[in-house]
């Protein structure tokens, strides 16, 4: 199975005065590629929350190589790495492709998110539609 | 009396490939200059939302005279412009001080608010509390 | 000829606790709406910068009709509407087609920019890399 | 000696329709929290870029325990980390209290820059000028 791939492109105003991408857009984005994900699988972010439940995110881990210029289109890759009681982490890897074609990976990041039920009630256990989203997990990054 | 002022100091981010702060972040300055304007006025939002009404932005005109760079210090000055029966206007106006000492204006904006209820139940004649904490208006720019 | 028209899909961070899209982020999209527009005529904002030329904001004017969701697809229309000696506008309009597939307009914005040099020196005649681009003004709301 | 602190005002916009502070902001924060914290320690971004350096995040890493409402006013925690030949770790904290006057940390963070040469050339030892401002590595997070 290919991993999925969300395709980004950058804003002007991401870029800073470095010329490339700030830190901080990096977690929108695959906040972003997160949703896309779940919904490539059949899972939008609005079933789930009819369904009472939302995730919460409790520990990433970023990892950049390169920096991500303005003009330069980039894919965000998603795969889910663990599955647990209540929690699920999942890898994201930022891919750029130069000139000459050759594909490389200027970003990684992994995240850990909580299932929470909508009404306040707290954590919860994975229920049965995010796992069914979720799948068999196949890190894109070595787990610890 | 003296023109409310915020003092805003310029985020990294903001900053963009042109080395000037990005249009946008100007309408995120304002948003909060309001917040503080109200509260220096005795209204804080969460009162406002607990005494049933909210605001909404339903135009805004922006005139840039000059950017504003990293590491430079401004205020966002904020005055009621005019007060109707379910809106409200207020001016905002960018102030830099040189390296000189002097003053100048390096951006103006309006922008009109109309008074809802956030039960849902749409526009409001604009209540008590807020006509007190707009009080007189004193346009910063001259009316249409 | 059909007005340009560029596809937005509402981030999940670009929506406030009031449930729509923050006012701020109508001005990034336009941003880009306007980068992809002339792009799309031709002109690349990389190809517009070597040339030697670029373009501020000076003045903009925005009207809100109605929030935008998370999870609305909506579309910013952009059309050339003035073409001055050293400035020129752009009109934008959010789109919105609901479930029944009747279209809306929620936003409605104009924007004024002018054309300097890279090199500092300030002001620039429109050049004809950029008037080819802009094309014959076909504004989407009445000129002033 | 006291750790650093810089005071944080939630900007209304940085909170999300989950009604706490979306997480990429967190990214935002820490980035001005470290200018202010070198700042702070004699040792302007200004002065750092005119000396020919830069700094160039390569790893972060956030752990998040509760989230941040809009109107609470919180403080992000800097301290050195560690310090190595041409990188070093700054380990960030997010401190709030809650009304009964009762201190808590929020989110933890450890952020690992390289420094980098303006003129392109790549990476460079940490200069006396850097390490001066660092000071001695005072983790605020154990050591991994």
């Amino acid at each position: 199975m290919e991993t999925f791939e969300f395709p980004v492109r950058v804003r002007y105003h991401e870029v800073d005065a470095q010329g490339v991408v700030f830190n901080a857009w990096y977690l929108a984005w695959f906040d972003e590629a997160m949703t896309e994900f779940l919904e490539a699988r059949g899972l939008t972010y609005r079933t789930m929350l009819d369904a009472g439940y939302d995730v919460q995110l409790v520990h990433t881990e970023i990892d950049w190589r390169a920096g991500v210029g303005w003009g330069e289109d980039v894919a965000v890759a998603v795969s889910t790495a663990r599955l647990g009681r209540t929690s699920f982490a999942l890898d994201f890897q930022v891919r750029s492709t130069d000139a000459a074609g050759n594909p490389s990976v200027t970003c990684d990041c992994r995240t850990v998110y909580v299932v929470i039920a909508v009404d306040g009630s707290g954590k919860q256990e994975v229920p049965q539609l995010i796992r069914d989203a979720l799948g068999e997990p196949r890190p894109l990054q070595p787990l610890p």
